[in-house]
């Protein structure tokens, strides 16, 4: 244990925030830690995009679910996998048309880089004593958001990310247990799968201490809901049409 | 600036370790700080194998680009995104053929969930004193990985990680320009590229520090090679033969 190590192990997504300003100064902080995570072959294939603007934070907030907090906190970024910038770049010595940034790999590349630097922004918010909530809202509409933020071909919202000063201190979630995430030279069905039921029972004790005795929905019974939903089905023809994922 | 910051913006990849092992017990700590990582809806969309095996390692090293680092280093992970045991949890309480793990949208939750444990790693490990380095060649022969670590249906290997303590002490890499990655309320293709030309010259002068004056070539110029090289194209149908982004 260091003191690092004890922050990553106290996280917690927070969702009420005091009205206390962030400063531009640490949002740029935040942003050159994230920047400074690994990425594949050095692409940074990310941009991020500040919303100060109160008119399209209120309508980012309502096409990403209605989250008062959206609209509340002091900050909201959106990041964005980013592959424009990249295929601009290399326009600069050979033709766009024979470009691959339109294969899988390239989204998969854009979306890791994008996130490995999230985490790392979302690491030193919270060494700056802040609090942070990612918004996979975002996507509900993502059409209307890409169309809201003017995201040109081979650019797409990935995640939201609210920023600010707890004003709640929340329990931390529990975790499946170790054994269920980490294997041995090979993958075991059996022991990924053995995690669930106690997973189960740690989590309902969880949510039911959190919610006062009101819920404890087991976890199984929550991903059942989930993965039953047909959420966000647009994603496929959404990144196909703005120049992803083609081959 | 404050210790954690001061850390996240000191990042290199290591690729020489010296022999000194790592812990079971430190990569128990970094792989539970991982898993204090943000995940959407609460899925934890991943499994990691370490690779131990010393045989398992060489073959792992062939198939991911021959990088000796990968067969030498203490400590080896394969970070996988996992819906396997999202979807056996389901399955205790609905029918599989009703579940929608095989959407675009899953496998970005999925991605994403990865990366974002995974980073939590990195700067566990890190702040150990050890050095990592991400393997995106994993990717290279993804159907013989996926064989080799008997990955189920709905599990991929998104890249490997190498951790051991640092046998080098790599110069920084810079990054782009803040200015080319944070954007205010809509996103400015002008404001994006016009990062291009200042990087060129920043990461030539950084390849000519690193390599004594033997190679400069700039940013731009490497972009136009990779993102016109045809490569993995794999991905797409190695997914879907796996379950994954069929709809």
């Amino acid at each position: 244990m260091n003191q690092i190590i004890e922050q990553l192990m106290k996280h917690r997504s927070i969702r009420k925030f005091t009205a206390e300003p962030v400063s531009e100064q640490m949002v740029e902080s935040i942003i050159s830690a994230g920047q400074m995570a690994s990425t594949s072959s050095n692409v940074q294939a990310y941009s991020i995009i500040s919303i100060s603007d109160a008119q399209k934070r209120a309508k980012l907030m309502e096409l990403a679910g209605n989250q008062a907090y959206i609209a509340e906190s002091p900050v909201f970024l959106v990041w964005c996998a980013d592959l424009y910038r990249l295929s601009e770049a290399a326009a600069l010595h050979s033709r766009k048309a024979d470009q691959y940034a339109d294969s899988v790999e390239n989204l998969i590349v854009a979306t890791v880089d994008t996130a490995l630097a999230a985490q790392n922004a979302a690491v030193a918010a919270e060494s700056l004593g802040l609090g942070v909530v990612f918004i996979g809202g975002i996507r509900n509409h993502i059409d209307a958001v890409a169309k809201e933020l003017q995201l040109p071909e081979l650019v797409y919202p990935l995640f939201g990310m609210c920023i600010g000063y707890p004003d709640q201190e929340p329990m931390l979630r529990p975790r499946l247990p170790l054994s269920s995430v980490l294997q041995h030279n090979s993958y075991d069905k059996q022991q990924v799968t053995s995690g669930i039921a106690p997973y189960d029972q740690a989590s309902s004790a969880y949510l039911l201490a959190r919610s006062n005795g009101k819920t404890s929905v087991p976890w199984s019974v929550q991903m059942s809901k989930r993965l039953n939903e047909p959420v966000r089905l647009h994603m496929k023809s959404f990144l196909q049409e703005r120049g992803f994922m083609k081959r």
